[in-house]
């Protein structure tokens, strides 16, 4: 086994690589940001990006590589995307094809890997300002609903935006918007705070995605913009081939999460 | 004549149509973006925008059509840039063909047009903030410089970074930090503070581009990334077709400049 803390996410990349590692990043490599990931053909490379480009509360954009290259220069120029994720997903044409712990047999050299920004970043600085997270708190998966919300389109890529949740109480909702805010590249602000039908949602207790969670009766539920977003909207596009990481099976960038604040 | 004050952008888009207004847009639709214009076929049309995103400060996108189209979703979808602007500048394998009041001519249905953020946005917002803004100052064209800094390369594109330098009381170079930084889709925060060989200027006094202007003793210089980088890049790559607009013509867009300020 290797050393369970990977403190440093190329011990991280390294033991996944070797196949000793599995499971979620959740809380791994305090303070280096980690990522969603997207692999699609060249030929849907611009209009993604232009997608992301028009939606970057949804899609935040840390990096992307050029095509055929599975080395991200921005978030970890030594790390392979082929192999140093824990666990990935394998789409054909839209439908889930594999569950695999290494893509190489997959691996094209016309593919082009998108990192996300992913709110592992956000919940921490909420945590640091002594804002709670009810999902970590109960050991659930974050409640995600689909929204009224419609994505702006660009080319193959359209559809609604997808939110998660967390109940803040009322005393915290300004600080929440202020510590998220300073996060636009893990996506940033709340996109809408209250009433959960105005953007589309009708029931809080049955999540499309994750698990509810119990709101208090001084507490208000915050949606932020949730990295599903992109994900359901290139399955929608069905490419011949898409490849993303497994829930909670994320990328760990050397990107220190502070240094993705704004002011 | 048209109506000289052209108090919405769409008044100057339907004056520069009919041919009637053909100068600078500095200055005019108070409170509106102006942007930047590159033009480019659609097959670098992702590495362009790739550059863009690993480019933030020199290359700030604030819109980009679908390929074919002249109208920019977000910054003005009633706009045709083809004729909306008061003048063009057409390269072919980046040697400059044509200065046009109109690019209908040269249209192609593989052309992607991106529009990026323009200084003017944060000059004033440093204006307001009592800053003094010397090349208004002094009616002079800002200086630029190429520096020894390189943007971040992508596919054909690459280059040093060029930025524009304004001179900052001392008393005032932390507020003009704080100013411009809540505006990155304008270029934001400055780039450099202080003596300039540390980024490869040599001297001052002989911009590469623009006119010198005066440094009194109390003051620093302090430089921002420029708009020019990314023409000069794109210009590099030498594409079969390429379409500016025109030094200080700018297309103007509805988006209020307000909105892009962050926290």
């Amino acid at each position: 086994m290797g050393d369970l803390t990977y403190d440093h996410p190329a011990d991280l990349w390294h033991a996944a690589r070797r196949g000793e590692f599995q499971t979620t990043t959740s809380g791994l490599c305090d303070g280096y940001a980690q990522a969603n990931l997207v692999i699609l053909p060249k030929e849907l490379a611009f209009d993604f990006l232009l997608f992301c480009q028009r939606n970057p509360k949804p899609c935040p954009v840390l990096d992307v590589t050029e095509p055929g290259s599975p080395h991200p220069p921005a978030a970890g120029a030594e790390a392979d995307l082929r192999t140093d994720l824990p666990s990935y997903r394998v789409y054909r044409r839209g439908r889930l094809v594999d569950e695999p712990t290494d893509i190489t047999s997959y691996w094209r050299d016309d593919l082009v890997c998108f990192l996300l920004g992913c709110s592992f970043t956000f919940e921490r600085a909420l945590k640091e300002n002594g804002i709670p997270i009810r999902h970590q708190e109960e050991r659930v998966t974050v409640p995600m609903y689909i929204t009224s919300m419609d994505c702006v389109p660009a080319g193959a890529f359209w559809g609604p935006m997808v939110v998660s949740m967390r109940p803040i109480p009322h005393h915290q909702v300004v600080r929440a918007v202020q510590v998220t805010s300073r996060f636009p590249a893990v996506h940033g602000a709340p996109v809408h705070v209250g009433d959960p039908s105005r953007i589309g949602i009708r029931d809080l207790a049955r999540p499309d995605f994750g698990d509810p969670v119990s709101i208090g009766p001084d507490e208000v539920p915050v949606f932020w913009a949730c990295g599903v977003t992109p994900q359901a909207v290139a399955m929608h596009a069905q490419p011949d081939l898409m490849i993303t990481h497994a829930p909670g099976h994320m990328f760990v960038t050397t990107i220190r999460e502070e240094t993705l604040g704004v002011l």
